[in-house]
C-alpha cells in the first residue's frame, strides 16, 4: 500500500474526494493503533469538522469502533479514542504450497483470527482437484470467522510459482502449466457455498505474500523498509521489498533468486536450466545431502534441526555447504540491491541457528561496501507472522483500508 | 526526477506553492518540447490565469522562450508556443574514470553543447591531481559554455566506485579510498576561477549517471522505464532504474553487479573476494583473454573489435566466453528484477555484434519467466546519449526544473 496520506488535488469531483478521504481517516486510525478525532484531524490535514463527519460514516459501516470515556455517555466527544473495529471486514488468505495447504483470517487490526493448515502432498495432484482442496479449507475458515462476526472481504491465493493475470503460468515443483487458479477456485468456492454471494478471488506468488506478511506484521513494523525475502521450501522463493513496496517487475515476475545460477553445468533444474540455487539450497537438496528422505517435507527439515542440534556431522555438513550457497547468492543480491536486510523464511528459519554464520561468511567478504561485515544483524530470520497464507489475507485487509466505501456497498447489496 | 505533475495540497504556504506551480510549468513545457499556455493549464489541472503569470515569470527569469507567431507583434497571445531556453541555466557533468576525464554541458532542453574528453591513466596517479585535472577540463568547459550563453547551475561528479555524501568510499580500479571529491574539485575549480562564484558539486557513481543518461536522453524517451545497466569498462559497472526512477538502496551502494560472483574459487578481484564477474567480463580480462594488453584500454577495445570483425578466433572465443558470463549473471539479476529491457553500454556496446548472441543464449535458456526467449530486444545496446558525463550534467538540469527559482535567486545574487 502506497502510504497516500494527502488529500486529492483540486480536479477530483466531490463523491471521489469523500471516498478517498474516508480511506485517509481509516487509515489513519489503523497506523496509529488508536486515535482521537482531533488526532486525525492533525495527522490528515482535514477539519475537525470534515474528520468527525468522516468518522460518523466509518462507525455506521462499522470500520471503527470507539473506546473509553464512554461510560459517561458523552460518546463522540472530544477524547473518545476510535480503534479499528474486530469485527467485520477482514481478509481471507489461501497458501497453496507443495506439501501444504494454509488459509488464515485476518481483521482489520491485522491480527490473525482463524488459522488452518493441512499438510498434503500435492505434487502430480490435478491442480482442480487442490484447488477444491483449498476451497473446502477456506469454506471451513469462512464458517469460523462467520462465528467471531467477521466477514471476509475477498480471498487472496499464494502460490508458489510465476503468478500473473489470475494464472499460474509455472510452477515447476506442483509440476503446473498455465492453470487459471482464480477461476478454479472461485468456482470450487461457490460450489460449495450456493447460497452466498461469490468472493472476488485474486492471486500472487507465494513469496510475495510472504514478503508482505513480513512487511505489515513483521519486521517492517520495526522500520525495515527494504529488505530481500528469500523463502526455503521445496523450491527458494524470493521476492523484493523497496522502501516498503513489493517489487513485481516490468511483467509481475521479480523475486526468482531460486533460479540464479550457481554452477552453469550443475544439475539439472525443474526451470530447465542447469545449476540454479534451488539444486544446492533448495529443502530437497538439503534434505538429501545430509542423508534424510528428500521427499519428507516439513517433517524432513524439523528432523534435520534436530541431527543438526545434536551435532551430527552429515547434518552440519549440509546444511553449512547450503549456507555457503546460499551466501553466494545472496551477496550477489545485496551487491546488486543494497537492502536494509534480508530475511530467511520457511525451513531457512528453522535452520537459521547452522546456516547463518556460513550465509554471514559469504556476506562478510563479498558484499562491497562492507557494510554487511559491520553490522551482523542484517541478515535475520523471518518473522514467525510472516507466512504467505497471512500476508495474503493482508492483502484483502489492505484493500479494504484503501477503499472501505467499496467494501461497505458491496456487503451492503 | 519523480514526475509530481500535480499541485501541492491545501496545507502548503503561497509562497511555496507558486516555487512549486513554477517548476510545474517549466517541466510542462519541458517535457512537451513546446507548448501553448492554454495546453500547460490543462495539462497542469491550473487555470490560465495562474500559468500565464508563471509564464511571465520563467520568460523573466530566461528558462523559456517564446516562438511562433510573433511576427504579428502579439507576443503572449493564446497561441503563441513556448520552449525551454537554449541559453541561461545549464548542467555540468565530469566523468571521472579509470583512463579517461570527460566533461559536458547540456542545456535545459537536454542538447549536450560543451563536450570534452581526455584519454589518461589515472590508476596510481594521486586523488588530488586526477580531480585538479578534471576542474581544468572542467573550467574549459565552463569557458565554452558561457560563449554560448549558457551558465552552469552546477557540477555533478561521476566516479568509478562506491560513492557518498560526498566521498568516493572505495574505487578499486582507482586504488581510492575514501576521498573527498566534492570538496578537493570544488577547491580545485575555485582555483582556477578565483574571481567567480563556487558551483555546488554532487557526486554519484558513474554506472547510475550513465543510467540516467539513458533514462532522460536515450531509451528512456522510447518509453523503457525499468532497466539493468551494464557498462563495461575496465570495473563493470551495473545500476537499475525502475519505474523511471534510479535505485539507490538503502544506503546509497545499489547495482553492483560486477561484484556478483561466477566462482568462488575464482581470480581474486580488487574488491577483496574472488571469481566476481569482473574478473571474467571486465574489459582487462576480455582483452587479456583475446591476447591484446590488458591495460591498453579504450584504444585495446576498438582493437579487439577489429579483430572480431576479421574473424580472428581468439578475439571472437574471448568475446564469447565473456559473453556467456555476461550472460549468467545478467540472466539471474533478470530472475530477480524482472526489467523491461537490458542495456549494455561502455566497452560492450562496441562489441555488441558478437556480444549480444551469447549473453542471449544464456537469458533464454535461464530466465524462468520465458519471456526473454520470445522478445530478443530486451537485450540492447546502451544509446550512445548515455554516458555519464552526459547523465552527470543531466542530474543539474533536473535540478534547475525540479525548482527553478533556487537557480534564478543564487543567479541574480
Amino acid at each position: 500500500m502506497k502510504n497516500h496520506l494527502t488529500p486529492l488535488g483540486p480536479k477530483a469531483d466531490k463523491a471521489t474526494v469523500r471516498r478517498h478521504n474516508l480511506s485517509l481517516v481509516l487509515r489513519a486510525v489503523h497506523d496509529a493503533g488508536e486515535a482521537t478525532r482531533a488526532g486525525v484531524a492533525t495527522h490528515v490535514g482535514l477539519t475537525r469538522a470534515a474528520v468527525s463527519s468522516l468518522v460518523e460514516q466509518l462507525l455506521e459501516y462499522g470500520f471503527v469502533t470507539e473506546w473509553g470515556k464512554t461510560s459517561s455517555g458523552q460518546v463522540g466527544r472530544p477524547g473518545t479514542v476510535l480503534k479499528v473495529a474486530r469485527t467485520g471486514p477482514a481478509g481471507l488468505g489461501v497458501e497453496i504450497n507443495i506439501d501444504y495447504v494454509a488459509v488464515c483470517v485476518v481483521d482489520l487490526a491485522g491480527t490473525d483470527r482463524v488459522r488452518l493448515v493441512e499438510h498434503v502432498d500435492n505434487r502430480g495432484v490435478p491442480p482442480s482437484q487442490v484447488l477444491a482442496h483449498a476451497a473446502r479449507l477456506a469454506a471451513r475458515a469462512i464458517g469460523s470467522a462467520a462465528e467471531q462476526d467477521l466477514l471476509p472481504a475477498g480471498v487472496h491465493l499464494a502460490l508458489p510459482g510465476l503468478v500473473t493475470g489470475g494464472t499460474v503460468r509455472q510452477a515447476p515443483n506442483l509440476g503446473w502449466q498455465r492453470v487459471a487458479v482464480e477461476g478454479l477456485f472461485a468456482q470450487a468456492l461457490l460450489a460449495l457455498r450456493p447460497a452466498h454471494r461469490a468472493l472476488p478471488v485474486s492471486s500472487d506468488n507465494e513469496a510475495n505474500a510472504a514478503a508482505l506478511a513480513e512487511l505489515w506484521f513483521g519486521a517492517g513494523t520495526e522500520g525495515v523498509r527494504s529488505f530481500l525475502y528469500l523463502t526455503g521450501e521445496i523450491g527458494v522463493g524470493g521476492a523484493l521489498v523497496l522502501r516498503g513496496e513489493l517489487l513485481r517487475g516490468a511483467h509481475g515476475f521479480a523475486g526468482e533468486i531460486g533460479h540464479m545460477v550457481l554452477e552453469p553445468d550443475g544439475p539439472l533444474c525443474r526451470c530447465g536450466a542447469r545449476g540454479c540455487l534451488e539444486q544446492y539450497a533448495g529443502q530437497a537438496a538439503l534434505l538429501r545431502a545430509a542423508g534424510i528422505d528428500a521427499d519428507s517435507g516439513v517433517r524432513g527439515v524439523t528432523d534435520l534441526g534436530r541431527r543438526a542440534r545434536r551435532g551430527e556431522p552429515a547434518a552440519l555438513a549440509a546444511i553449512e555447504q547450503a549456507g555457503r550457497r546460499l551466501g553466494l547468492v545472496v551477496s550477489g543480491a545485496v551487491n546488486l540491491f543494497d537492502p536494509d536486510a534480508v530475511m530467511l523464511g520457511g525451513a531457512y528459519r528453522e535452520l537459521m541457528e547452522w546456516l547463518a554464520p556460513a550465509v554471514e561468511r559469504e556476506l562478510a567478504l563479498r558484499v562491497v561496501s562492507g557494510l554487511w561485515t559491520e553490522d551482523g544483524k542484517r541478515l535475520r530470520a523471518a518473522s514467525p507472522l510472516g507466512d504467505a497464507a497471512r500476508g495474503a489475507a493482508g492483502v484483502i485487509v489492505r484493500e479494504v483500508l484503501e477503499d472501505p466505501a467499496a467494501y461497505a456497498e458491496r456487503v451492503g447489496e
